[in-house]
């Protein structure tokens, strides 16, 4: 079963019980913004061994129902398509600090095309006027990292681009750029929906990550962020 | 070393009389799209070691005067930022079959912000035409993945975006979307640079290669193709 939005040792406190399990086994493994557990089962066949894991799954999947959002082969960006498909909504994006990396995390996976329709990565000041319509003077008076630049990003590239959902992402991925008021690792997202329905996130990520992993972990909240508010406002 | 636009047997059948010194060793490994060599010297201390790997070292950079990008830590992306900020050049993408990849390659490597303004991620053909201004009847005509649609993508992006240099990239990633005519695995990419100058690269991978392998090799020729590119223009 796979995790996003909560830590190893957030998941491990809670099951305390089923990680002294005998058969099945859960074990939790974790990597960067994602957290794993794998349940083991000895069994004399394939059949008998998915019904002795069955039950623990049950339970987990009762225990988290927000943050399990998949299991096996399933990873973030396939998840958020399938549903978004399902819906037959379409995405687009503005990203400033993730580069192109939002985007490339959709369009790894095949079938992509179905739901993203493209992004716009603006990484000057100039480009997130020219493209993105973010006037000079909120540039200058809020900064391109701020959540009032970082909203306008989503709504306005929702609109140009012509979208159901847009994700705007601006923050300071280091190791230069930083300053005592904006951090290194200060990093605001925006997801615009249907009905001009906004949600505004900011995240502080810890000084001691470096550069492709606050990329990495902004675009896992993206995903995730937006995977939760399609679970509340199902269709 | 490390190796771009080379495959490691053609670089091993070039160097064989290399491969079987004893002190250094000189050993070939290889990733997708990149080889490096490997020069290991025994020796009392450091600078002694320097300087036995020092003629070998020089004596494959004359072999290999265009293939070597760099080495050590150097990157294609990290090499190719190196290189445009000498020139003060900047540069802008066009992405489709990319996705966002080729400017995430770009945005991982601190001071990237000196060079990349930012790209268009244009997946949807309405996007093509919305945002890079490529013309319905050229897309009907040529196709998205077309050599006339790939060039104006690197054009109309290099002059709308206001930058020095612009690549566009277009193929079939796969594994549907495919045809006989246009397989999966096919790949356009044009390089537009100052005084309208263009470079037009057509290329096609086996048909065992997966989507990442397809996007991955793709920004790799990017990159290295440029590379070669600012090599030949020197400044």
């Amino acid at each position: 079963l796979k995790f996003s939005g909560i830590g190893e040792s957030s998941v491990a406190e809670k099951i305390n019980d089923l990680l002294n399990l005998k058969n099945p086994t859960v074990a939790p493994y974790a990597n960067l913004g994602e957290v794993k557990l794998r349940i083991t089962a000895r069994a004399k066949n394939e059949v008998e061994a998915k019904n002795i894991i069955k039950p623990v799954k049950e339970k987990l999947k009762k225990k988290f129902p927000k943050f399990i959002f998949g299991e096996d082969n399933d990873t973030l960006p396939s998840v958020l398509i399938k549903e978004l498909a399902k819906r037959n909504e379409t995405i687009v994006f503005a990203e400033s600090c993730t580069g192109g990396l939002l985007s490339s995390s959709i369009t790894s996976i095949s079938g992509s095309s179905q739901v993203f329709q493209g992004s716009i990565v603006s990484y000057s000041n100039e480009l997130k006027n020219s493209l993105l319509n973010i006037s000079e003077d909120n540039l200058k008076k809020y900064g391109a990292v701020s959540e009032e630049v970082c909203e306008a990003m989503a709504i306005n590239v929702k609109n140009r681009l012509g979208a159901d959902w847009a994700i705007g992402v601006s923050g300071i991925a280091g190791p230069n750029g930083g300053s005592q008021e904006k951090p290194v690792g200060l990093v605001y997202i925006s997801i615009a929906g249907p009905n001009n329905h906004i949600t505004n996130i900011k995240k502080i990520y810890n000084s001691t990550r470096n550069r492709i992993e606050i990329q990495t972990l902004s675009v896992n909240v993206c995903l995730n962020s937006l995977r939760l508010i399609l679970l509340s406002n199902s269709k």
